[in-house]
């Protein structure tokens, strides 16, 4: 994950939105993944005031900034990108996938604060809007359906920029069995496997078959595959000496 | 981005929604990802009717198959993927975060079904729903507010499942400037510079000074800075002609 300071750089500008569900999908979005300065610019009133007084509004709502103009809202900001859905208009600008921008604007948000436009429900970003852009940003959704609904693009982009980028693998949290508990497992399976008859017993010393593995091989690469974890190899090595006792005890009346 | 038939098998997997607007916007966001096959397992059924009814509801939402029980709904998937924001209850599962997650369920999805769980809005993923799943998966959401809006985790599993991995630079839809072009755009701005007194004339032969670098240098090194395409060098290149053309009308009134 970037760094807070990082993140406090984004200003997420929402061009005329409309719909108050989608302000506050928004801002729980940015919440989410860390981000929490919200600017809006000429929104639907009424919608704004809804959002803002809805059961569970974020405090990052209320204190989202109103602009009357874009110019305003993103003067202090030193890289504007607009996010399209492409398709009816030729784009003038350098379209990026969302995997390219990413880097760029973590890249530019380390030293200055960097826009992400998001434009209303219905249009989108309008071309005045879209001259202010150095360029633009698009989700790789499909050709026959691209565009997304406001709230789901907003947190799809706020994830790809607060995700690890170097995704390290996470600490492993449970201990592997040994080799050890693996063996006894194996043995445990093929003591059961012969009391319960699904492997014939054989006396000590007689001659292995020679095509086929030895029963003890398939049955230790067996075990091996389960990948089982230190904890879940002493519940299984309990259950089959459970299943062990019982099953002698079965071919052993007098016992 | 992955292969159809690799999107074709995953199966997403609602647990009791009981949202309409929810469950239409899970079915949006797997439309814009190419993901086709949803799940419902016994959903509130109002909640079904009135998603399905809505208007602009999916082909994709028609299609959604109906379960009484997770079991049923799973049965023909090979990997069972649940989605958790942790937290309350201590996991007994291995939990990975979506980035570690993704590489894993796309392999699976080359060769079998996979299924990847959302639980209900209020309550998540009951304790018997987790024990279906092999592992869980988390999105890297803020500690402080980690539980993310239904619609909006769907949106971001399924894009990090479709985008391309390798995240190959787009192509590139500019042909820069050539050299060639910047060093007349230098040539014609040191003129514009001098003729508009920024620069002083140095009479040609005359001694640079010392300490400073050259204007000549500035002015390129700062043309550089700009990243100009060819089209809009020649842009420019216009615009200095004419500025240089003006002040130098100016500074000499008989022509």
């Amino acid at each position: 994950m970037s760094s807070q300071s990082q993140l406090d750089n984004l200003r997420v500008v929402l061009v005329n939105p409309r719909n108050p569900l989608n302000i506050g999908a928004a801002a729980r979005a940015m919440s989410n993944f860390g981000f929490f300065h919200l600017r809006v610019v000429n929104p639907y009133e009424l919608a704004f005031r809804e959002a803002r007084s809805a059961v569970g509004a974020s405090p990052l709502l209320a204190r989202a900034e109103e602009f009357m103009s874009l110019a305003e809202a993103i003067a202090d900001c030193t890289l504007i990108v607009g996010t399209t859905a492409v398709g009816r208009r030729e784009p003038q600008h350098l379209v990026k996938r969302l995997e390219q921008a990413a880097p760029l604007i973590r890249k530019r948000l380390s030293g200055s604060r960097v826009a992400l436009l998001f434009g209303s429900e219905k249009r989108g970003l309008s071309n005045e809007d879209l001259s202010h852009c150095h360029w633009l940003l698009r989700i790789p959704t499909r050709e026959d359906h691209r565009s997304m609904n406001l709230g789901q693009a907003v947190a799809v982009c706020l994830y790809e920029l607060a995700r690890d980028p170097r995704a390290a693998p996470p600490p492993e949290k449970r201990t592997a069995a040994s080799a050890a508990d693996l063996e006894r497992i194996t043995a445990a399976l093929l003591d059961a496997l012969r009391a319960s008859g699904y492997l014939k017993s054989l006396p000590t010393g007689a001659p292995k078959p020679r095509s086929a593995a030895p029963p003890d091989e398939k049955i230790r690469r067996l075990v091996h595959r389960f990948h089982l974890s230190a904890s879940d190899a002493e519940l299984l090595l309990g259950i089959l000496r459970q299943i062990l006792w019982k099953t002698r005890s079965a071919n052993d009346p007098e016992s």
